[in-house]
């Protein structure tokens, strides 16, 4: 029996930490094949390159994969693989990450992580993306690595939810063991924006954006109370984005004739 | 009493024709105040600046109207605009566009005039992206206006449902007048991509990214149905993307135990 072909993407470019154990991982459950972005793409939610041109470039960083560097997007990285890597070949699975920091909640809007995964859902593959929620510059990934192959071992034994990507966060390595998996909601919440004002060396003012992250959510079936409380969480996050709950209120108290 | 206070962004840039027509729209209503890309940005989904700098310039290119032109991407518009521009003063409305080209179906994921919107929807403002399904050059507007300001008034004399924006796209401009509005939900549908490999003068291949729109939905009850047979289409959009309905087959069926 072949092995099963896994495609590994990221956003935090294909030099980075987290790639390295992702492809690892995956080497010990079937052939990998990584398309990822050739510099970091942290923040760039579903971005897709329109109005330039693409580059994409093999490079032998992984000894015995694949491996293409792209200089677009993460969902480029996946039409790309899709088109000129993969060609008639279809992945049996697509795997984004492990990012360097969180995409709980909100976070999955601006995540390009998450933007691979549903990239690769909306292709009709199934798709996981994966990221671990601590900052800092030396964060340890050790204890993900057999959640991580465990998570991607099922989504190849079962079927995929139909129009749905994985969103698994990994809680920041503290001294408990993680407690196990939960499949959540994603957590209502946001970024409350702050902006550094600074002024160049010409005397014009520019801007830094930072954030605050507000969590508004009281409830516990959530992955901001699954990572708080050392769990893994799974949201599965589908790409129809209509409110189907909002059609009725429209039609029934908005005056909507001319 | 005090006119409404409408904030006004776009994906295409503040030089864009669309948003031209839409500033001209909205001063009928209210008093407008516009933060807009100095730059073109579609396809930027919801992307934000959390690598870089960002500007933020008063122009005064909408006389009357205080106009700011902003280096980032129209997530990051919205967010300027709230905690720079508008500071205390809190927006009745926040309308993104009026965008040359369709932004229906799956391209909603891919939009920066949606990203707009839904931005200002986590913010807790009612939001609306519009759009017009016309990408030829010299697109004509003038048949979406009245519908514009049609939507925009009840979107102020109306409660928006709670955590959506609106995304409403225009058929374009036809021998026959519009039919009227339809509430619908997102067409499933997707951008099927095809890349144009070519050679730079150096030798290097590169690629340019385009795609064939391709609609797999039967039903009437979609944006696509409504563009198709001369409705303007109405979808409200949700920035919570659980797939509620997938918690409990992952529950059930994936073995997620260590």
């Amino acid at each position: 029996m072949s092995k099963p072909l896994i495609l590994v993407a990221n956003d935090d470019g294909v030099t980075a930490p987290g790639i390295r154990h992702l492809v690892e991982a995956m080497q010990e459950i079937g052939e990998v094949v990584v398309v990822a972005p050739d510099s970091p793409q942290s923040g760039m939610g579903h971005a897709i390159t329109i109005g330039n041109t693409l580059r994409l470039t093999k490079t032998d960083i992984f000894p015995g994969v694949t491996t293409y560097k792209c200089s677009g997007t993460p969902a480029d990285c996946i039409k790309l693989a899709k088109h000129h890597v993969l060609k008639e070949r279809k992945p049996d699975l697509i795997v984004s990450g492990i990012n360097h920091g969180s995409n709980t909640s909100i976070s999955v809007l601006y995540s390009g992580t998450m933007s691979a995964a549903i990239e690769g859902a909306i292709e009709g593959f199934p798709s996981i993306g994966f990221s671990l929620c601590d900052f800092a510059s030396d964060a340890d990934f050790s204890h993900t690595i057999d959640y991580v192959k465990l998570i991607a071992q099922q989504a190849l034994a079962n079927p995929m939810p139909k129009g749905v990507a994985l969103n698994v966060n990994f809680p920041p390595k503290r001294n408990e063991r993680i407690k196990g998996i939960k499949i959540c909601r994603q957590a209502r919440a946001k970024w409350q924006e702050q902006f550094d004002q600074r002024v160049d060396p010409t005397g014009r003012k520019y801007f830094w954006m930072a954030g605050n992250f507000v969590n508004f959510d009281k409830g516990e079936d959530n992955d901001e109370w699954a990572i708080a409380n050392n769990y893994v969480s799974v949201v599965p996050c589908q790409f129809d984005m209509t409110a189907h709950h909002a059609i009725s209120q429209l039609n029934d108290d908005w005056e909507l004739k001319l």
